[in-house]
């Protein structure tokens, strides 16, 4: 039974592709015609996924997208198409759950069992038996949130001994409690300096990277500090600029040439 | 209008306590006779909340059960039915959530809008950008994550320099950022010695105190660290002590005699 580390690493192969497409469907920007179907969500998940899915090598659905609109039926059957149609590309379900270990057992049975979900994002705050649920599906990713991309994040993840500041402590403890090839974490393209740090201390453990595109964090920067010895250990996340690309009936096809220019300028770098 | 502190100490008041029934509806542990209706979950927290209503402050269901189960519109049923008959108790949901700023947006909506609940539950990790949507709710409450109740939690939230370890830190930028009487924080009874320090920093805040009863925190320690000035300031959850009194038909008037007996032994300490 192949790993989650290996089956990302066929899912970087499978396309030349380190580019992610995070789903997130902002319901004052979806294209209005969408909603003359029942499943506007849906519709709108599978026309991304069908447009770029030759150039990455994962989509990141969001829940909170889909839970404001109590659409959470939409995002099961848009994570099933995928599994369905795309088998070698992973479904990241973008949860940042956290919560005890009684809780966070069906916090996992929501994103590996209800989604089925390939990989799940949480955080890393109420510490390991908070993530112990989520080593139990030995073959699924845990994505923990270490240095995030928004700019409050400094105050508490950048706090403590400068020598290993909070983000960095995290980095260093997943590392050594993912025995199993499961843990990535989460590290902002906003931040490319503490991205090198975090590299340096988890050696070839594979990086979540959010933040280029609309929030400006920088392709080169990012893959000069964080690719590992192949070119390889990044998913480079980006919704807002490929999801809305165009905001008609083009959408589809606007999608496809962002998300085809954003693998090739990374691929530029690796 | 009167604000989410005012409120709540209106919900103290009311019954005279401070008790707060957490319903987690634990598929394996729920009446099994209940499985013969259409909506067990809701049928469950229905009861659950006739039977002890007399007793508490506010109810906190908790997210991770009913989306383990995809039962998110017995979620909503229940909380509907809490706000109509008993509009005097407060109903927080138990979501945890934390995440960057325009998606906090979203789940400020679901919590408020799509549920409607009194408060809910986040995490402090991603910093003030990530909590400011929730407090543009200006009359509903923010609960924080700060030294939460299980073992693990110790490795961060009592990390960085002993004189504010991390979870201090948080509960003295909370209190900061408190400008409209929404703001609460989670303590667990597990840990009454840090509870009191949290109280130093943060005046008559209200605390939020998981932990007792299942747990094995103790009521008494509780009650001499963590009330205010007037014997009130907190809000003691119960979850598993209470739900599961009895697992047969007389679940409900178990859970009355359990949140009953709760209620008189906090009482005794204030």
């Amino acid at each position: 039974m192949p790993t989650f580390h290996q089956k990302l690493a066929s899912s970087w192969r499978k396309n030349d592709s380190l580019l992610c497409v995070g789903i997130d469907p902002d319901h004052k920007r979806l294209p209005k015609h969408l909603f003359e179907c029942d499943k506007p969500y849906f519709e709108f998940g599978k026309a991304i996924v069908d447009a770029t899915a030759a150039y990455v090598c994962a989509f990141k659905p969001q829940a909170a997208h889909f839970a404001a609109a109590a659409r959470e039926d939409e995002l099961a059957l848009l994570i099933a198409y995928v599994k369905e149609h795309y088998p070698d590309l992973q479904v990241i379900l973008d949860a940042k759950r956290g919560d005890v270990g009684s809780t966070a057992k069906l916090y996992a049975k929501e994103a590996f069992e209800r989604y089925n979900a390939d990989a799940v994002t949480v955080s890393p705050y109420l510490g390991k038996d908070s993530l112990e649920p989520y080593f139990e599906y030995s073959e699924r990713g845990i994505i923990v949130l270490c240095r995030t991309s928004n700019p409050g994040s400094d105050w508490l993840q950048n706090s403590g001994d400068q020598t290993t500041p909070i983000y960095l402590k995290i980095a260093k403890q997943v590392n050594e409690w993912d025995s199993h090839g499961q843990c990535m974490l989460v590290t902002g393209a906003t931040y490319p300096e503490e991205l090198a740090r975090v590299r340096e201390v988890v050696g070839a453990m594979p990086l979540l990277v959010p933040g280029v595109g609309a929030q400006g964090g920088s392709v080169q920067e990012v893959l000069h500090h964080g690719q590992d010895a192949q070119g390889e250990g990044l998913v480079i996340s980006s919704s807002r600029a490929i999801l809305f690309a165009d905001s008609g009936v083009g959408f589809g096809e606007a999608a496809a040439a962002a998300a085809r220019s954003t693998m090739e300028e990374i691929n530029k770098y690796r």
